[in-house]
Protein backbone atom coordinates (compact mmCIF):
# COMPACT_ATOMS: atom_id res chain seq x y z
CA UNK A 1 0.00 0.00 0.00
CA UNK A 2 1.57 3.32 -0.87
CA UNK A 3 2.05 6.35 1.54
CA UNK A 4 -0.20 9.25 0.20
CA UNK A 5 -0.10 11.30 3.87
CA UNK A 6 2.34 11.99 6.11
CA UNK A 7 1.41 13.28 9.57
CA UNK A 8 4.16 14.32 12.22
CA UNK A 9 3.92 14.82 16.10
CA UNK A 10 4.86 18.17 16.73
CA UNK A 11 6.78 18.50 20.29
CA UNK A 12 10.18 16.43 20.46
CA UNK A 13 9.47 15.46 16.46
CA UNK A 14 9.42 18.68 14.48
CA UNK A 15 9.79 20.99 17.45
CA UNK A 16 12.90 21.08 20.46
CA UNK A 17 11.12 20.64 23.72
CA UNK A 18 14.16 20.90 25.67
CA UNK A 19 14.87 24.60 23.84
CA UNK A 20 13.25 25.44 26.97
CA UNK A 21 16.69 24.60 28.69
CA UNK A 22 18.31 27.83 28.13
CA UNK A 23 15.92 29.94 29.52
CA UNK A 24 15.57 27.84 32.23
CA UNK A 25 18.86 27.78 33.22
CA UNK A 26 19.35 32.07 33.12
CA UNK A 27 16.01 32.05 34.74
CA UNK A 28 16.08 29.17 37.30
CA UNK A 29 20.22 29.51 37.91
CA UNK A 30 21.66 25.85 38.96
CA UNK A 31 17.77 24.23 39.37
CA UNK A 32 17.58 25.55 35.45
CA UNK A 33 18.26 21.41 34.25
CA UNK A 34 16.04 19.84 37.06
CA UNK A 35 13.10 22.52 36.18
CA UNK A 36 13.46 21.70 32.19
CA UNK A 37 13.19 17.83 32.99
CA UNK A 38 10.43 17.91 35.44
CA UNK A 39 8.38 20.08 33.37
CA UNK A 40 8.34 17.89 30.23
CA UNK A 41 8.57 14.74 32.12
CA UNK A 42 4.95 15.92 34.37
CA UNK A 43 3.69 17.71 31.52
CA UNK A 44 3.23 14.69 29.29
CA UNK A 45 2.08 12.40 32.28
CA UNK A 46 -1.08 15.67 33.33
CA UNK A 47 -2.19 14.77 29.86
CA UNK A 48 -2.41 10.93 30.04
CA UNK A 49 -3.70 11.16 33.70
CA UNK A 50 -6.28 14.54 32.49
CA UNK A 51 -7.25 11.84 29.31
CA UNK A 52 -7.67 8.82 31.51
CA UNK A 53 -9.54 10.59 34.11
CA UNK A 54 -11.82 12.15 31.41
CA UNK A 55 -10.86 15.54 32.90
CA UNK A 56 -9.70 17.41 30.07
CA UNK A 57 -8.15 21.13 30.05
CA UNK A 58 -5.91 22.12 27.07
CA UNK A 59 -2.43 21.48 26.96
CA UNK A 60 -1.55 25.49 27.71
CA UNK A 61 -2.71 24.44 31.30
CA UNK A 62 -1.42 21.23 31.65
CA UNK A 63 1.43 22.98 30.61
CA UNK A 64 1.35 25.54 32.93
CA UNK A 65 0.38 23.31 35.54
CA UNK A 66 3.68 21.10 34.88
CA UNK A 67 5.66 24.01 34.96
CA UNK A 68 4.05 24.92 38.38
CA UNK A 69 5.09 21.54 39.72
CA UNK A 70 8.70 21.51 38.16
CA UNK A 71 8.71 25.04 39.93
CA UNK A 72 7.84 23.82 43.50
CA UNK A 73 10.10 20.62 43.28
CA UNK A 74 12.99 22.74 42.55
CA UNK A 75 12.28 24.70 45.21
CA UNK A 76 11.15 27.89 43.04
CA UNK A 77 8.08 30.24 43.87
CA UNK A 78 5.77 30.01 40.70
CA UNK A 79 5.61 33.42 40.43
CA UNK A 80 3.88 34.59 37.77
CA UNK A 81 6.44 36.78 36.24
CA UNK A 82 8.46 33.51 36.22
CA UNK A 83 6.03 30.90 34.76
CA UNK A 84 4.66 33.51 32.06
CA UNK A 85 8.48 34.20 30.36
CA UNK A 86 9.07 30.30 30.52
CA UNK A 87 5.43 29.71 29.22
CA UNK A 88 6.10 32.06 26.42
CA UNK A 89 9.02 30.18 25.20
CA UNK A 90 6.44 27.23 24.47
CA UNK A 91 5.15 29.51 21.79
CA UNK A 92 8.66 29.60 20.16
CA UNK A 93 10.22 26.54 20.47
CA UNK A 94 13.07 25.50 18.07
CA UNK A 95 12.22 23.78 15.11
CA UNK A 96 15.04 20.98 14.98
CA UNK A 97 17.36 22.00 12.42
CA UNK A 98 16.55 19.47 9.59
CA UNK A 99 12.82 19.40 9.65
CA UNK A 100 12.36 22.68 7.18
CA UNK A 101 14.24 20.34 4.70
CA UNK A 102 12.93 17.54 5.52
CA UNK A 103 9.25 18.92 4.76
CA UNK A 104 10.48 20.62 1.38
CA UNK A 105 11.93 17.13 0.37
CA UNK A 106 8.18 15.46 1.17
CA UNK A 107 6.32 18.15 -0.73
CA UNK A 108 4.80 15.35 -2.66
CA UNK A 109 2.73 14.02 0.15
CA UNK A 110 -0.06 15.46 1.81
CA UNK A 111 1.87 16.58 4.86
CA UNK A 112 -0.10 17.56 8.52
CA UNK A 113 0.70 17.56 12.12
CA UNK A 114 -1.53 15.72 15.14
CA UNK A 115 -0.62 17.17 18.21
CA UNK A 116 -1.50 17.16 21.64
CA UNK A 117 -0.84 21.25 21.37
CA UNK A 118 -4.14 23.56 21.86
CA UNK A 119 -5.11 25.16 18.42
CA UNK A 120 -3.42 28.34 19.60
CA UNK A 121 -0.35 26.77 20.96
CA UNK A 122 0.34 25.10 17.49
CA UNK A 123 -1.05 28.35 15.43
CA UNK A 124 2.11 30.11 17.01
CA UNK A 125 4.34 27.38 16.54
CA UNK A 126 3.66 26.86 13.09
CA UNK A 127 3.84 30.60 12.64
CA UNK A 128 6.69 31.13 14.56
CA UNK A 129 9.03 28.77 12.69
CA UNK A 130 7.87 30.13 9.19
CA UNK A 131 5.81 26.65 8.38
CA UNK A 132 2.28 28.22 7.88
CA UNK A 133 1.17 26.58 4.28
CA UNK A 134 3.36 23.58 4.60
CA UNK A 135 0.45 21.48 6.41
CA UNK A 136 -3.10 20.42 4.89
CA UNK A 137 -3.87 20.44 8.41
CA UNK A 138 -2.85 21.05 12.31
CA UNK A 139 -4.77 19.15 13.99
CA UNK A 140 -5.33 19.32 18.10
CA UNK A 141 -6.48 16.58 19.96
CA UNK A 142 -8.92 20.03 21.77
CA UNK A 143 -11.30 18.43 18.75
CA UNK A 144 -12.19 15.82 20.27
CA UNK A 145 -10.90 17.03 24.32
CA UNK A 146 -8.44 13.80 24.84
CA UNK A 147 -4.53 13.18 24.65
CA UNK A 148 -2.78 11.09 22.63
CA UNK A 149 -2.59 7.72 22.75
CA UNK A 150 -6.23 7.71 23.13
CA UNK A 151 -7.50 6.39 20.22
CA UNK A 152 -9.95 8.82 19.64
CA UNK A 153 -7.17 11.66 18.74
CA UNK A 154 -5.97 9.36 16.05
CA UNK A 155 -9.15 8.75 14.80
CA UNK A 156 -9.08 13.10 13.87
CA UNK A 157 -6.56 12.07 10.40
CA UNK A 158 -8.41 10.28 8.23
CA UNK A 159 -11.48 12.49 8.11
CA UNK A 160 -9.25 15.63 8.08
CA UNK A 161 -7.11 14.81 5.63
CA UNK A 162 -9.33 12.13 3.38
CA UNK A 163 -6.72 9.41 3.18
CA UNK A 164 -7.45 6.21 4.66
CA UNK A 165 -4.90 5.31 7.85
CA UNK A 166 -3.14 2.74 6.28
CA UNK A 167 -1.94 4.86 3.63
CA UNK A 168 -0.94 7.42 5.99
CA UNK A 169 2.58 7.06 7.53
CA UNK A 170 2.60 9.39 11.30
CA UNK A 171 5.94 10.15 12.59
CA UNK A 172 7.08 10.57 15.70
CA UNK A 173 9.74 10.61 18.46
CA UNK A 174 7.61 9.88 21.52
CA UNK A 175 7.52 5.90 22.42
CA UNK A 176 3.97 6.76 24.03
CA UNK A 177 2.76 8.01 20.83
CA UNK A 178 4.33 5.41 18.41
CA UNK A 179 2.50 3.37 20.51
CA UNK A 180 -0.88 5.07 20.45
CA UNK A 181 -0.44 5.47 16.47
CA UNK A 182 0.24 1.78 15.40
CA UNK A 183 -2.30 0.50 17.52
CA UNK A 184 -4.50 2.61 15.86
CA UNK A 185 -3.29 1.18 11.90
CA UNK A 186 -0.78 3.80 10.84
CA UNK A 187 2.67 3.07 9.48
CA UNK A 188 4.94 4.39 12.07
CA UNK A 189 8.30 6.16 11.13
CA UNK A 190 10.57 6.73 14.96
CA UNK A 191 12.60 9.52 14.61
CA UNK A 192 15.60 8.32 16.80
CA UNK A 193 17.99 11.23 17.19
CA UNK A 194 19.13 9.71 20.74
CA UNK A 195 19.82 5.98 20.05
CA UNK A 196 22.91 4.31 20.56
CA UNK A 197 23.99 6.64 23.68
CA UNK A 198 25.72 4.00 26.13
CA UNK A 199 23.99 2.81 29.04
CA UNK A 200 24.72 5.46 32.45
CA UNK A 201 27.76 3.55 34.49
CA UNK A 202 26.19 4.33 37.89
CA UNK A 203 23.39 5.47 39.69
CA UNK A 204 24.63 8.94 40.06
CA UNK A 205 22.77 10.57 36.88
CA UNK A 206 20.99 13.79 36.61
CA UNK A 207 18.06 14.81 35.34
CA UNK A 208 18.92 15.26 31.51
CA UNK A 209 19.99 11.57 31.79
CA UNK A 210 17.07 10.28 33.35
CA UNK A 211 14.86 12.17 30.70
CA UNK A 212 16.71 10.46 28.15
CA UNK A 213 15.85 7.03 29.55
CA UNK A 214 12.17 7.82 30.49
CA UNK A 215 11.45 9.01 27.20
CA UNK A 216 13.78 8.58 24.26
CA UNK A 217 13.57 5.31 24.19
CA UNK A 218 11.82 2.72 22.65
CA UNK A 219 9.19 1.54 24.69
CA UNK A 220 7.72 -2.35 25.80
CA UNK A 221 4.68 -2.15 24.80
CA UNK A 222 4.76 -4.50 22.03
CA UNK A 223 3.55 -1.61 19.59
CA UNK A 224 7.31 -0.69 18.19
CA UNK A 225 7.62 1.45 15.03
CA UNK A 226 7.77 -0.02 11.57
CA UNK A 227 10.66 1.89 10.56
CA UNK A 228 13.25 3.52 12.81
CA UNK A 229 15.50 6.42 11.50
CA UNK A 230 18.02 9.31 12.89
CA UNK A 231 16.33 12.49 11.32
CA UNK A 232 13.34 13.26 9.94
CA UNK A 233 16.00 13.94 6.40
CA UNK A 234 16.12 10.41 6.50
CA UNK A 235 11.87 10.24 5.17
CA UNK A 236 12.44 10.63 1.99
CA UNK A 237 14.60 7.88 1.06
CA UNK A 238 12.81 6.24 3.23
CA UNK A 239 9.72 6.23 1.17
CA UNK A 240 11.66 6.37 -1.93
CA UNK A 241 12.00 2.84 -0.87
CA UNK A 242 15.64 2.77 -0.05
CA UNK A 243 16.83 1.21 2.79
CA UNK A 244 16.57 3.18 5.81
CA UNK A 245 18.79 3.71 8.54
CA UNK A 246 18.41 2.04 11.71
CA UNK A 247 20.38 3.09 14.55
CA UNK A 248 18.88 0.80 16.92
CA UNK A 249 19.28 -2.97 16.82
CA UNK A 250 16.60 -4.54 17.69
CA UNK A 251 13.52 -2.19 16.70
CA UNK A 252 11.74 -3.23 14.22
CA UNK A 253 13.65 -1.53 11.09
CA UNK A 254 13.11 -3.59 7.82
CA UNK A 255 10.80 -1.59 5.24
CA UNK A 256 7.31 -3.45 5.06
CA UNK A 257 7.78 -5.42 8.12
CA UNK B 1 -22.17 13.06 56.19
CA UNK B 2 -20.18 9.95 58.58
CA UNK B 3 -17.61 7.69 56.77
CA UNK B 4 -18.47 4.07 56.88
CA UNK B 5 -16.14 2.99 54.64
CA UNK B 6 -12.36 3.10 54.15
CA UNK B 7 -10.72 2.02 50.85
CA UNK B 8 -7.02 1.71 50.31
CA UNK B 9 -4.17 1.83 47.61
CA UNK B 10 -2.22 -1.12 47.75
CA UNK B 11 1.02 -0.44 46.36
CA UNK B 12 2.81 2.69 47.74
CA UNK B 13 0.20 2.71 50.22
CA UNK B 14 -0.10 -0.35 52.34
CA UNK B 15 2.68 -1.71 50.73
CA UNK B 16 6.61 -0.04 49.89
CA UNK B 17 6.98 -0.57 46.05
CA UNK B 18 10.38 0.72 47.05
CA UNK B 19 10.83 -2.69 49.17
CA UNK B 20 11.95 -4.25 45.84
CA UNK B 21 15.27 -2.26 45.73
CA UNK B 22 17.41 -4.79 48.46
CA UNK B 23 17.06 -7.33 45.87
CA UNK B 24 17.99 -5.04 42.94
CA UNK B 25 20.97 -4.14 44.56
CA UNK B 26 21.94 -7.34 44.73
CA UNK B 27 21.47 -8.61 41.91
CA UNK B 28 22.00 -5.38 39.71
CA UNK B 29 25.19 -4.58 41.66
CA UNK B 30 25.67 -0.43 41.04
CA UNK B 31 22.37 -0.14 39.14
CA UNK B 32 20.37 -1.32 41.18
CA UNK B 33 18.95 1.90 42.34
CA UNK B 34 18.87 2.57 38.69
CA UNK B 35 16.82 -0.08 37.70
CA UNK B 36 14.05 -0.08 41.12
CA UNK B 37 13.33 3.71 40.50
CA UNK B 38 13.13 3.32 36.18
CA UNK B 39 11.02 0.10 37.29
CA UNK B 40 8.48 2.00 39.32
CA UNK B 41 8.73 5.02 37.08
CA UNK B 42 7.57 2.87 33.92
CA UNK B 43 5.23 0.42 35.65
CA UNK B 44 2.97 3.54 36.23
CA UNK B 45 3.44 4.83 33.06
CA UNK B 46 2.61 2.16 31.22
CA UNK B 47 -0.66 1.47 33.29
CA UNK B 48 -2.05 5.05 31.99
CA UNK B 49 -1.12 4.55 28.68
CA UNK B 50 -2.56 1.18 28.28
CA UNK B 51 -5.60 2.65 29.96
CA UNK B 52 -5.82 5.41 27.82
CA UNK B 53 -4.74 3.31 24.53
CA UNK B 54 -7.39 0.93 25.98
CA UNK B 55 -4.92 -1.68 25.24
CA UNK B 56 -5.45 -3.83 29.06
CA UNK B 57 -2.72 -6.57 29.77
CA UNK B 58 -2.64 -7.24 33.38
CA UNK B 59 -0.35 -5.52 35.82
CA UNK B 60 1.70 -8.56 35.92
CA UNK B 61 1.99 -8.32 32.01
CA UNK B 62 2.58 -4.32 33.09
CA UNK B 63 5.12 -4.62 35.71
CA UNK B 64 6.95 -7.62 33.42
CA UNK B 65 7.40 -5.25 30.51
CA UNK B 66 7.97 -2.39 33.11
CA UNK B 67 11.28 -3.90 34.11
CA UNK B 68 12.46 -4.98 31.04
CA UNK B 69 12.63 -1.24 29.90
CA UNK B 70 14.51 -0.95 33.07
CA UNK B 71 17.00 -3.87 32.99
CA UNK B 72 17.24 -2.13 29.08
CA UNK B 73 17.95 0.96 30.31
CA UNK B 74 20.75 0.35 32.56
CA UNK B 75 22.80 -2.05 30.16
CA UNK B 76 21.63 -4.96 31.65
CA UNK B 77 19.80 -8.39 29.66
CA UNK B 78 16.72 -9.01 30.81
CA UNK B 79 17.37 -12.79 31.43
CA UNK B 80 14.00 -15.00 32.06
CA UNK B 81 15.94 -15.66 35.55
CA UNK B 82 16.89 -12.54 36.56
CA UNK B 83 13.22 -11.36 35.50
CA UNK B 84 11.46 -14.33 37.45
CA UNK B 85 13.79 -13.30 40.58
CA UNK B 86 12.68 -10.03 40.86
CA UNK B 87 8.85 -10.10 39.40
CA UNK B 88 8.50 -13.37 42.86
CA UNK B 89 9.40 -10.14 44.83
CA UNK B 90 6.66 -8.03 43.56
CA UNK B 91 4.47 -10.56 45.09
CA UNK B 92 5.71 -10.04 48.75
CA UNK B 93 6.79 -6.49 48.64
CA UNK B 94 7.18 -5.11 52.70
CA UNK B 95 3.97 -3.98 54.25
CA UNK B 96 4.78 -0.47 55.72
CA UNK B 97 5.75 -1.12 59.44
CA UNK B 98 2.58 0.72 60.76
CA UNK B 99 -0.09 -0.84 58.35
CA UNK B 100 -1.06 -3.70 60.27
CA UNK B 101 -1.86 -1.96 63.62
CA UNK B 102 -3.78 0.83 61.55
CA UNK B 103 -6.05 -2.12 60.20
CA UNK B 104 -6.50 -3.43 63.63
CA UNK B 105 -7.34 0.33 64.68
CA UNK B 106 -9.64 0.84 61.62
CA UNK B 107 -11.70 -2.77 62.17
CA UNK B 108 -14.54 -0.96 63.33
CA UNK B 109 -15.13 -0.01 59.56
CA UNK B 110 -15.75 -1.83 56.37
CA UNK B 111 -12.23 -1.96 54.55
CA UNK B 112 -11.41 -2.99 51.25
CA UNK B 113 -8.41 -2.46 48.85
CA UNK B 114 -8.77 -0.95 45.35
CA UNK B 115 -5.49 -1.34 43.22
CA UNK B 116 -4.06 -1.94 40.01
CA UNK B 117 -2.30 -5.48 40.80
CA UNK B 118 -3.68 -8.11 39.43
CA UNK B 119 -6.08 -10.64 41.49
CA UNK B 120 -3.39 -13.12 41.71
CA UNK B 121 -0.24 -10.38 42.39
CA UNK B 122 -2.64 -8.93 45.13
CA UNK B 123 -3.90 -12.24 47.20
CA UNK B 124 -0.17 -12.98 47.13
CA UNK B 125 0.18 -9.54 48.75
CA UNK B 126 -2.56 -9.95 50.89
CA UNK B 127 -1.72 -13.31 52.49
CA UNK B 128 2.11 -12.96 52.38
CA UNK B 129 1.46 -10.07 54.77
CA UNK B 130 -1.11 -12.00 57.07
CA UNK B 131 -4.04 -9.67 56.46
CA UNK B 132 -6.59 -12.12 54.51
CA UNK B 133 -9.75 -12.01 56.48
CA UNK B 134 -9.31 -7.94 57.33
CA UNK B 135 -10.87 -6.94 54.03
CA UNK B 136 -14.41 -6.90 52.85
CA UNK B 137 -13.58 -7.10 49.29
CA UNK B 138 -9.96 -6.91 47.69
CA UNK B 139 -11.38 -4.75 44.55
CA UNK B 140 -8.66 -5.71 41.44
CA UNK B 141 -9.41 -3.04 38.58
CA UNK B 142 -9.19 -6.29 36.34
CA UNK B 143 -12.87 -6.42 36.46
CA UNK B 144 -12.93 -3.36 34.26
CA UNK B 145 -9.31 -3.77 32.79
CA UNK B 146 -8.54 -0.62 32.61
CA UNK B 147 -6.34 1.09 35.36
CA UNK B 148 -6.50 3.97 38.01
CA UNK B 149 -7.48 6.92 37.56
CA UNK B 150 -10.34 5.64 35.05
CA UNK B 151 -13.11 6.45 36.75
CA UNK B 152 -14.46 3.44 35.87
CA UNK B 153 -12.08 1.25 38.35
CA UNK B 154 -13.47 3.68 40.94
CA UNK B 155 -17.23 2.99 40.20
CA UNK B 156 -16.03 -0.67 40.96
CA UNK B 157 -16.09 0.39 45.07
CA UNK B 158 -19.89 1.65 46.05
CA UNK B 159 -21.28 -2.00 44.64
CA UNK B 160 -18.81 -4.29 45.89
CA UNK B 161 -19.14 -2.54 49.37
CA UNK B 162 -22.94 -1.81 49.47
CA UNK B 163 -21.58 1.66 50.93
CA UNK B 164 -21.86 5.27 49.17
CA UNK B 165 -18.93 6.75 47.52
CA UNK B 166 -19.54 9.94 49.65
CA UNK B 167 -19.58 8.03 52.56
CA UNK B 168 -16.14 6.50 51.53
CA UNK B 169 -12.81 7.47 52.67
CA UNK B 170 -10.44 6.60 50.10
CA UNK B 171 -6.63 6.31 51.35
CA UNK B 172 -3.57 6.61 48.86
CA UNK B 173 0.11 7.81 48.98
CA UNK B 174 0.00 8.08 44.91
CA UNK B 175 -0.51 11.44 43.46
CA UNK B 176 -2.64 10.19 40.46
CA UNK B 177 -4.57 7.64 42.69
CA UNK B 178 -5.55 10.87 45.09
CA UNK B 179 -6.58 12.95 42.08
CA UNK B 180 -8.68 10.32 40.27
CA UNK B 181 -10.57 9.20 43.77
CA UNK B 182 -11.00 13.02 44.87
CA UNK B 183 -12.62 13.69 41.02
CA UNK B 184 -15.43 10.18 41.34
CA UNK B 185 -16.09 11.46 44.40
CA UNK B 186 -14.90 9.88 47.20
CA UNK B 187 -13.39 11.84 50.31
CA UNK B 188 -9.60 11.48 50.53
CA UNK B 189 -7.07 10.88 52.47
CA UNK B 190 -3.55 11.09 51.42
CA UNK B 191 -0.51 9.25 53.12
CA UNK B 192 2.69 11.38 53.01
CA UNK B 193 5.44 9.69 54.38
CA UNK B 194 8.02 11.89 52.17
CA UNK B 195 6.60 15.02 52.87
CA UNK B 196 9.03 17.92 54.45
CA UNK B 197 12.24 16.98 52.82
CA UNK B 198 14.00 20.20 51.34
CA UNK B 199 13.90 20.90 47.43
CA UNK B 200 17.24 19.40 46.00
CA UNK B 201 20.40 21.51 46.20
CA UNK B 202 21.72 21.09 42.97
CA UNK B 203 21.01 19.70 39.33
CA UNK B 204 23.20 16.11 40.38
CA UNK B 205 20.12 13.99 42.04
CA UNK B 206 20.02 10.41 41.42
CA UNK B 207 17.11 8.29 39.90
CA UNK B 208 15.88 7.88 43.40
CA UNK B 209 15.35 11.65 44.49
CA UNK B 210 13.93 11.88 40.81
CA UNK B 211 11.31 9.07 42.10
CA UNK B 212 10.55 10.96 44.82
CA UNK B 213 9.74 14.23 43.60
CA UNK B 214 7.65 12.84 40.27
CA UNK B 215 5.54 10.58 42.51
CA UNK B 216 5.64 11.51 46.27
CA UNK B 217 4.51 15.17 46.05
CA UNK B 218 1.20 16.43 45.94
CA UNK B 219 -0.37 16.61 42.06
CA UNK B 220 -0.69 20.33 40.42
CA UNK B 221 -4.14 18.69 38.84
CA UNK B 222 -6.50 20.86 41.52
CA UNK B 223 -8.03 17.97 42.94
CA UNK B 224 -6.14 17.59 46.35
CA UNK B 225 -6.84 15.50 49.25
CA UNK B 226 -9.01 16.52 51.80
CA UNK B 227 -6.76 15.49 54.46
CA UNK B 228 -2.93 14.79 54.59
CA UNK B 229 -1.65 12.64 57.56
CA UNK B 230 2.11 11.37 57.62
CA UNK B 231 1.17 7.56 58.63
CA UNK B 232 -1.59 5.00 58.03
CA UNK B 233 -1.87 5.20 62.03
CA UNK B 234 -2.85 8.90 62.34
CA UNK B 235 -6.57 7.81 60.28
CA UNK B 236 -8.04 6.72 63.31
CA UNK B 237 -7.44 9.93 65.19
CA UNK B 238 -8.89 12.06 62.06
CA UNK B 239 -12.04 9.79 61.63
CA UNK B 240 -12.84 10.33 65.73
CA UNK B 241 -12.57 13.86 64.77
CA UNK B 242 -9.54 14.72 65.97
CA UNK B 243 -7.50 17.40 64.14
CA UNK B 244 -5.34 15.62 61.25
CA UNK B 245 -1.38 15.82 61.74
CA UNK B 246 -0.47 17.94 58.22
CA UNK B 247 3.14 18.03 57.41
CA UNK B 248 2.19 19.98 54.39
CA UNK B 249 1.18 23.06 54.47
CA UNK B 250 -0.99 23.99 51.45
CA UNK B 251 -2.09 20.70 50.71
CA UNK B 252 -5.50 20.71 51.99
CA UNK B 253 -5.68 19.79 55.30
CA UNK B 254 -8.53 20.88 57.31
CA UNK B 255 -11.36 18.03 58.21
CA UNK B 256 -14.35 18.39 56.06
CA UNK B 257 -12.79 20.80 53.91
Amino acid sequence: MPIRAIVFDAYGTLYDVQSVRGLALELCAEQGELVTQLWRLKQLEYSWLRGLMQAYEDFWSVTRAALDFSLISAGIEPAPRLCDALMEKYLRLDLYPEAAAALDALGGYQLAILSNGSPAMLAALVEAAGLSGRFADVISVDRVKSYKPDPACYALVEPALGVPTAETLFVSSNGFDIAGAKRFGFRVARIARMDGMPAPESAAIGPAELYRLLRTQPEQLGLGADWTVRRLTDLPALLAGQEPINPSAGAGSAPGR
